[in-house]
């Protein structure tokens, strides 16, 4: 059982973690900078002070092993990331990088050790900010870092692999960084939902049932540009008009659906003037669905639809994928054991989707996986400075994580 | 009556103004500059040889007269503007220009004089791109210049009245380029048509009706900001949805009447991410039509819809309206002397709106106007270097013309 509380002590360090960063006035941290490794040797002290054997991995992952009851026990492992986007929220990764830190402290401070070690993990690259390489860190250990990465060069020019040397890592052996399945017994993240759903139903947590697939596209539209004044409506090639058309099908398609979401995120017309008909649109795609049958059908549509739009009103089109990715989910067992210390804290489970990309995704390819998600304030604002949670929420969280880790009983296949 | 065929001068001198351009490669001629003077000298070079007296007037209009069978008699006046927007076509205001020197070349060659004088116009600014300050020329001569426009600046920061006083002319003299009514029997205007009717209908030319009135707005739709993964569709606030919804709004109340169009030229998400949830977007309404009454019932509706919009969707909402001009008819008994002359040349008395300004609405403070739209090609594109007419057309134009001026009636109230 936590005594006291530990929703100050977790404000304090997220508020100080904030002060790393690349951007005067606002919070940026990116892959492999001297601010993101600055920030790692302040977690590294935290975690060393909560009595865990820490350090930098080959990745650049800051990792903690906080040992069981005896040396080399198979870990629980949790963590998330602690770079951030640019302008960044100050909850988003590092939330659930110091939560579990603070509960490893309590435990240390109690002298109790596990039948499990847990090992608490700072991933060094979730956003891709400056790789375009999304979930760089967690891949690494999981074992699925693609070295054709290492080639990949940042907006000034310099490649990963030369990053990583400037960092004190050795790209030759970032390989090393990858756990075997035997050492690990499932992998959970604590996160703020960055969403609206908990803090409109006056819920603290809940338990992620999994991780959403996504697909992205972005679509050009091209008609015919004319003037303004001259052009009847009967004979106009409006790619606007298509554009807009498009948008209201995006969002009629998908609503009434649950964990089913697509987003017109871009939406411009180049060079638009007000005397001109837009000659050419541009908009993105994005469907997102917790079921990958809901998602891939909602696609089709969308896709088809579009395909008409631009037929009947005589424009161009081109269509290109830019992501395609399965939804990944949380494995029932934890859950279960979720709920249960959701339930000890006199909370009801439950569940939601995650339409967002998470760490977590990565691990199913190590281990079963699972997540907590904390209520986020401002109408689930992320990404954003404005992004915001409440101590009592940090301390809510944190005491379900201290539930869940003192009644993790391992599943029969986890592990070794 | 016209013998040779006047079209491939009109042409060959249309090309020729084309080289008078302030960018490399595409043709921009703006107000009172070098570009300018030297495109205004050629045209004068070819009025003084078609039998006229011509020079620059005090606005920087080049202005030539053609004298009837006794000097000082009031005159016919016609023209268009030899400036351009920026990346323009070659025929637009420039035709009008041209096609009337050729007409009265012809005339002169005959020895041919008539009872009135003929004046062609070449205006300095309609466009009004350096100084925002469109239909200028026209303005000036028609008396109802704005002196408040000789402080307007270019992007450079140049005064008009400095840019004046550069090209030679006397910003405190502007006034002296006014006419007077009794000078002035009417005014008709050669254009190409900016638009594809003609094209479409497979006529070289049309009558125009009216130029018609405008309204033009900027809307700025401020929702809220999310990621496009967390935020489920019933919890959103997106101001591209909803600019969307007034794109088709605006599409369907303009479509199926007679003269009334409906544009949203500029659609934008500023700063638009794919995996961001638009919190804002901007569009413009450019709403005209041949009758007041038929365009301020449009705008009424489209404002209404875009508040219930608005509030539908929890959008907050800004509107500015930039623009608010009404329609300038043409003069019947003008109209229908352009009939005869269409009828001679065996074409069918097609009468259309103009959806674009001109010259001539300024001229409706002077005189009765009157103006003849001439074939675009290329579906009528305008604004563009794609912008195109035939010889032939500028031929049958042409001589359109020179029966208008035969045969013209000045009516009783019109001159002295």
């Amino acid at each position: 059982m936590v005594e006291r509380n530990l929703g100050q002590e977790i404000m304090a360090r997220l508020d100080r973690l904030a002060e790393f960063t690349e951007d005067e006035g606002q919070l940026t941290r990116t892959y492999l900078t001297p601010v993101q490794r600055a920030a790692g040797e302040e977690i590294i002290g935290w975690m060393a002070e909560a009595g865990m054997s820490a350090g930098f991995d080959p990745a650049g992952n800051v990792v903690g092993r906080y040992e069981g009851t005896e040396p080399g026990l198979p870990a629980l492992m949790t963590g998330s990331h602690f770079d951030t986007v640019r302008n960044a929220g100050r909850y988003d990764g590092m939330l659930g990088v110091v939560a579990p830190i603070s509960v490893v402290k309590a435990l240390n401070e109690q002298g109790r050790r596990l039948p499990f070690a847990i090992e608490v993990v700072g991933f060094a690259d979730e956003e891709g900010v400056r790789f375009q390489s999304t979930l760089l860190g967690s891949r690494a250990i999981a074992g699925t870092f693609d070295t054709a990465l290492l080639d990949k060069q940042d907006r000034d020019g310099i490649t990963m692999a030369q990053a990583m040397t400037s960092y004190g890592l050795d790209p030759a052996k970032i390989g090393d960084a990858a756990r075997r399945p035997d050492e690990v017994l499932a992998f959970v993240e604590v996160h703020i939902e960055q969403g609206p759903v908990l803090e409109s139903e006056g819920l603290a947590a809940g338990i992620v049932t999994g991780i959403a697939g996504a697909n992205r596209f972005n679509v050009r539209m091209t008609g015919l540009a004319g003037h303004a004044g001259t052009v009847p409506m009967g004979l106009r090639r409006d790619a606007a008009a298509a554009a807009a058309e498009a948008v209201l099908y995006v969002e009629t398609r998908c609503q009434g659906i649950e964990s089913l979401v697509g987003t017109v995120g871009v939406l411009a017309v180049p060079n638009g003037a007000t005397n001109v008909i837009p000659g050419e649109a541009e908009l993105s795609l994005d469907i997102r669905a917790g079921e990958d049958e809901v998602r891939r059908a909602a696609v089709a549509d969308i896709l088809a639809e579009i395909e008409a739009i631009a037929q009947r009103r005589n424009i161009r089109l081109e269509i290109e994928q830019t992501h395609d990715a399965p939804s990944a989910g949380c494995a029932s067992w934890l859950m279960s054991q979720f709920a249960d210390a959701l339930a000890a804290e006199g909370l009801p489970p439950r569940q939601l989707a995650s339409g967002a990309g998470h760490d977590s995704m990565a691990f199913t390819e190590l281990t079963d996986m699972a997540m907590l998600f904390v209520r986020c304030g401002n109408g689930g604002i992320s990404h954003h400075p404005d992004e915001t949670m409440t101590a009592e929420d940090a301390d809510i969280s944190a005491r379900i994580l201290m539930r869940f880790i003192e009644s993790f009983v391992p599943s029969a296949r986890s592990g070794a």
